[in-house]
């Protein structure tokens, strides 16, 4: 039984008073906080910070929190949030023909692991109809034919706004986003991809791997941009592989880490833990 | 150049209001706060918490400083200490006959990696003289005699009172300190145990790690107290082995993780990082 | 497309011309290697062996190529076995309430990621039977009373006899196996369990860890014997965790390490990789 | 004390009878092998081999093995050596004004815990002749001028060539050799990145880390070859970094990475587990 929290997620140029501003705002209300995190880019003195605040703990609804937040985030210049964590986000996921990344979100979602609503599942292959459907959730397959990608996205961008999705996840999608797209969603798209970035971008990143002879290979959790595998970066890790592996051999092993660095980031996204700042990300884990 | 700063930790039963008071005490006196961390920990309902602030933002030196903290500390029922950080500590190093976490950290001083001031080497054998004084460090042979442990002891608490340490380090010392002795510098006395605790504590782990045939060994950081490799955790790390290793080749694979671990576990000591809480410790990292 | 393989794995104690033997034999039929591993211990003189032979390259079929070695085998006193790679082998799986390793272990099984023939899932809770039957496998429930222990567990041993099973997994089972049942099935049965033994043996290693303020918790692969988790382990690894974490935080991360730590180790065992000397196992990986 | 042993290292085309001939030859000469590594390459089709053999078991010097083995090794078309393990390599350093690689291999030298001659440091700065002296290391200082490289690094080939040098470490250099040095001593010279390599070769790879917000660096131990950070990689490894570090921080604990591997790289170069074939190493730990 996970407590019902208020997240407020903020940013804004560094200046002394910002944690007392808000940390006040919140005791003034009665607020009690379970989690603060706090970070000063020095380089670029810009300021973040997550407050976890107990919702029974002060006599305001989530709206009445905006509102009464917003005079301390206008003060200091805050572009900044406010959610409650017992409204899970509704995900729409975006897959190909490989099903590793999808079997294992089904898996954390069933179970609870992970908290989100499950919105639909979405390919450009129908191979993955009947696993989706097995778990009641409804598959479309939109193919992505090369003469009309515009035409197949914008369906995919209509099942997105049917659905109401606040989040999309490309499980080993496979497919480029038109850059308009990845504008509208920006923030909003995580996508798992097979390397170690920025080492491999694009395609194939294991027979890629396997060429260069690496000793690690790795998965990394981004935000999609315009820019192919270039966007901010959630979560990273790696395994160790050896001269016996081919680059078959490292897609096997590499499986493993894809899930597991996948289903990371996007816990810290829908946990609402991630601040996007550039073309990074500062991640209150 | 590092900046001047002071570092407030505290810790006190939780309620609500404890970081406003906190951070409205510091803004109230200008300060500029560079880093901000607090934990709640749930199970016990404390509350911990560790701030940076520019020492140059505030009109207060150190002393005045706490003096006027004090108030707030009391109001909360804190305890709490505020430090400089410009004023190295002052540690003593005490070791047996293996030298390469002596090595490693007359390294890290001697190139500015650690910020402290070493003291003394004291050992119960005279095989590193050498070694620190060749680095200039004043080196005290102390045998620890079995039938003269106290007096033995003695004279090393009569080394840290003269040399007014502040942290007492037994990097690989081998020996069992006196219970008087844990308790007198509780919180002060940092050990390296060459393996992952709680497994192979005591005598000979690399021995007991390779007869248990385990697949992962490592090392342990930790403050030491009366009962034997039990003390409060600050930091571990592990390596891989695998069937072809045996005691000696673990050993040797080992003295690499015992150094990072140490000198892991003993920066954030000298940062002011670590807070104690019974058997455990929060480290704001 | 695996290709056919035979896989030879022996054992001796040590003397000059054993792979001079063994891979002479193989040679004289013809036969190509497409893996071989030695591995001497030191300590005790024994040497260990494992070879994968190209099936189509020797004019033998299984039965002929056992037939031909035992000579060879007998002249150096071996402990040997030889199996066909496309035989996968029967494997019954055992679980309590928990679903993630069998939920893992299906996923493996049904996309081909592991060999094996999987012949049942046999629980002490009737929990899990929707699980194992929505992907075609028999389930048996068959609780364990502890008024009845015996009559239970061979209820248990009857079914693994019934599928003819090779080989028992205990995915989170939590019961304790008889000490006949384990002598019985030595070296056939693998159990995972959620700590990085041998810390933390026993019942509740997550809360345990949690008590100990360790910073980083593991599971263990390996082999039952009579003595509770205290078998030849076959596989570790760890994860980090930190101040902030509970024991049911732990449990939760943990559970992704059990499941790799499991599947890995059940690999090894499923493609013949693991030979086990005394409490130890050698892992050709 | 290690025993006295021979290592042979070679590879060739795959044809089956390769480790018949290699170990029945071994055995012939009542030859006792300790170690025994062996890897096709099945993309190749190209076998690799490394066994140790106790050389007081063989009635033959170490030339009278070379000259025994070469109708075996002209048989299969192999490339091959064989070394003695008494014999330790004479090893060049070239450094620029960071110390703590030079630091980390003087105290791994002096200990024993790396096996080599150390003839001299090399290095573009004076700035590390003391460290180089005070453990009784010639220490030349070859400034390398802009307008005059190709001389000055003929004035390092003179240096290594004086020295009889059999291997060149370059421990953190931080200048780009030429091409037909590299293509002189291909296989000899080694270098360490302070990045996962190929991410961010080329300058300032934590400056490039820091603005790509990864959350893992690394650093890479390779044979140089004419393109820059492009040889045959030979050890990897990693540490996690997170929105917190700088540029600087990234450096300040990339140090502990970039010591390991060139230590761990540079072992398996001078205990010859290392085979170069094209781009990729394969390395019998």
């Amino acid at each position: 039984m996970t407590e019902k929290n208020y997240t407020l997620c903020a940013s804004c140029p560094d200046r002394a008073g910002i944690i007392a501003a808000v940390s006040g705002f919140i005791a003034g209300h009665g607020g009690s906080i379970c989690e603060a995190s706090q970070h000063l880019d020095q380089v670029s003195g810009w300021f973040f910070m997550r407050y976890e605040i107990r919702a029974d703990s002060m006599p305001l609804d989530l709206e009445a929190f905006r509102e009464a937040f917003t005079p301390v985030a206008d003060e200091f210049g805050m572009t900044w949030f406010a959610t409650a964590s017992e409204r899970p986000k509704r995900v729409l996921i975006l897959v190909s023909r490989e099903d590793h990344c999808l079997a294992d979100l089904l898996y954390r979602w069933r179970s609870g692991d992970l908290n989100f609503e499950l919105a639909a599942v979405v390919s450009n292959h129908p191979d993955l109809e009947s696993l989706a459907e097995s778990h009641g959730i409804p598959f479309h397959h939109v193919p992505v034919r090369p003469d009309h990608r515009d035409e197949d996205f914008a369906r995919i961008s209509e099942l997105y706004s049917h659905y109401r999705g606040e989040c999309m996840v490309l499980a080993r999608f496979m497919q480029i986003l038109p850059p308009a797209m990845c504008a509208q969603y920006a923030g909003r798209i995580i996508n798992i991809h097979h390397s170690f970035l920025p080492s491999f971008s694009g395609a194939r990143p294991y027979q890629q791997a396997a060429e260069r002879g690496v000793k690690i290979i790795g998965a990394t959790c981004h935000y999609v941009t315009e820019e192919l595998d270039s966007g901010p970066i959630i979560e990273q890790d790696v395994i160790r592989v050896h001269h016996g592996d081919t680059a078959r051999s490292m897609a096997q092993q590499g499986r493993d880490v894809e899930k597991q660095v996948l289903s990371r980031g996007l816990r810290y996204h829908l946990e609402d833990r991630v601040l996007i700042h550039g073309n990074r990300t500062i991640v209150f884990a």
